[in-house]
């Protein structure tokens, strides 16, 4: 094996006693947090494992403490997915910023496709993490239950779809968010209003297009048509709609990317936003919503805010806090008006 | 605990071994690899594991196979770098794809700062991982020798800077590429070429500044400008270059980001390319070439070659074969001719 690979050099826990002139009972105490240990101590030993560089064998260490100071970060999509849709890099952020106060190590995993449940399921079940936070979950596929029965807890980002999955979640008020949308556009004496859908395998998506039909309890099905949350998707999905109703006069679309596709086509088209078409997205997210042409108006939610939740209800699990496993979080969203409704 | 925590449902070895009609030791091998064991009962045991969905215990199994089943890949760049450059995208997908045909768990890690040093060389010797794979290190910091001391054998994607680093690593031939780059524009009757370099703690960097140099030895130092691999850095630079050097009619960019940053800026300031001002780029990335206006000519780097290339030789030093510590890999670059040059 490689020279780099016989960590011959790395001082041990007998190296840090002897430097700190301390016992080796008291050295592996305070790395372990230092309760019962007398300040003075606990200082005499953090100066020595400073100066030797002494890194506690973590392995041993989490027979001790029961954790092993990392998070698996599930997201249930393929990885050109993850690095395209800004939405992925919000939540993370948030997730990430969190566990650094926990000075929790977060470990990205990702699904290319269901080839890649078992191996999953088998990290989670293998005692690498302390518990797992996962996002972006579709109804159809057997990741969810996979999760939620792995051996370590487990946060979702979203509601989860069906029954038989009970595991804590954050998520935003999609409904109310979708509602006050399309409410929006009637206020603006819009009568003919389309919605691009997201895709009908996850709950966002679904309790959008509910929010949706609650104000408009009688829209002509011809005005909703499917997208997949996608920027492509939401331009040919703006395209079938202008097929279908020539005449419609507002479009919400239920994420910012399929509201810029449909921008984008609209303006191909030659047909003005708002004068035509007043255009609503969902998201608020600074990388779409900066570049479209009109600004976009759109329903905010707060990305980064629910990642950071979602940790510190897993937290709360990790702590033993019974009553966090139903603690599940609806957070607000808000309109946030531009010029293109 | 929540119930999804208990796993209380979950088949057992035992049970396993009872459906299938084998003893326990025989489950026991099928799971850790089958050998040794008839193809029949080889067959009967996986049967049995698909019916009653049996997971093996990972952490049982570690103890037997010496391995994890995954691989930790270290990207030393904050969060906002890794979503917003696709170069970590294309590079990321290469080992993807390698260690889903070796069965084996990408986890992803990053650095948002020094501050997560000690957590990650805390995972790295926790027992989680059985390698690392390390990409866009810079010689500043502590992390490359902090991943060559760690207790798993590790490659890095990329050239180390300096001594005392002796990891293998994969890196593209820099300097041939960059040198080729500069001697089309040499052939092309451009007379002052400006070079926008890389971040100067970045091998690639320094081999590309270093191949610019070998062609043109007496190069004006005006002509030489420091970007940091961003697109917003690209055009920076050029302005920098416009301001020092009007005369100029080429610039190499060290990679295509930058290069794009450029174009944008030469259009902006009404200057053509590649009449006034001839630009070629580094890495041939799809994402960014299909947008840039006029066709970016590149030098076309592998990336996700690489990426395999790196994962083929973690797991020849995993397999302990012991000439892969030394067995570095230079992969060859192509210039592409478009129309910026």
């Amino acid at each position: 094996m490689p020279e780099q690979t016989t960590g011959a050099s790395r001082p041990t826990l007998e190296a840090v006693a002897a430097h700190a002139g301390v016992s080796r009972a008291t050295v592996s105490r305070v790395v372990n947090g230092g309760a019962g240990v007398r300040r003075a101590l606990v200082d005499k030993v953090r100066k020595a494992v400073e100066e030797l560089g002494y890194v506690p064998n973590h392995a041993a260490r989490s027979l001790v403490t029961r954790r092993h100071g990392a998070v698996a970060v599930i997201i249930a999509e393929p990885e050109f997915r993850i690095f395209s849709d800004p939405f992925f890099e919000r939540q993370v952020r948030g997730i990430s910023r969190e566990l650094t106060t926990h000075d929790t190590q977060l470990v990205l995993l990702w699904v290319e496709g269901p080839g890649d449940h078992q191996r999953i399921e088998r990290y989670l079940n293998g005692g690498h993490v302390d518990g797992a936070l996962a996002f972006s979950l579709h109804s159809d596929d057997r990741l969810p239950a996979l999760i939620a029965r792995s051996s370590v807890p487990a946060v979702f980002g979203g509601r989860p779809a069906g029954s038989g999955v009970t595991v804590p979640f954050v998520d935003c008020d999609n409904r109310g968010g979708a509602r006050e949308a399309v409410r929006h556009l009637v206020s603006l004496g819009r009568e003919r209003i389309a919605h691009i859908a997201g895709p009908r395998d996850q709950t966002s998506a679904q309790d959008r297009i509910a929010g949706y039909h609650d104000v408009l309890v009688d829209a002509d099905p011809a005005l909703l048509c499917q997208g997949d949350f996608t920027r492509e998707s939401g331009a040919r999905a703006m395209a079938e709609l202008l097929e279908r109703r020539p005449d419609l006069d507002a479009v919400f679309a239920a994420n910012d990317l399929m509201a810029a596709g449909a921008l984008g086509l609209l303006r191909e088209r030659g047909i003005r936003v708002p004068q035509d078409v007043a255009v609503v997205g969902f998201d608020d997210m600074d990388a779409v919503v900066r570049d479209t042409d009109p600004a976009l108006t759109t329903v905010r939610q707060d990305i980064e805010g629910m990642g950071r939740l979602m940790v510190k209800l897993l937290m709360r699990l990790l702590d033993g806090a019974a009553e966090a496993a139903s603690a599940s979080v609806i957070t607000q969203t808000s309109l946030v008006r531009r010029a293109s409704a």
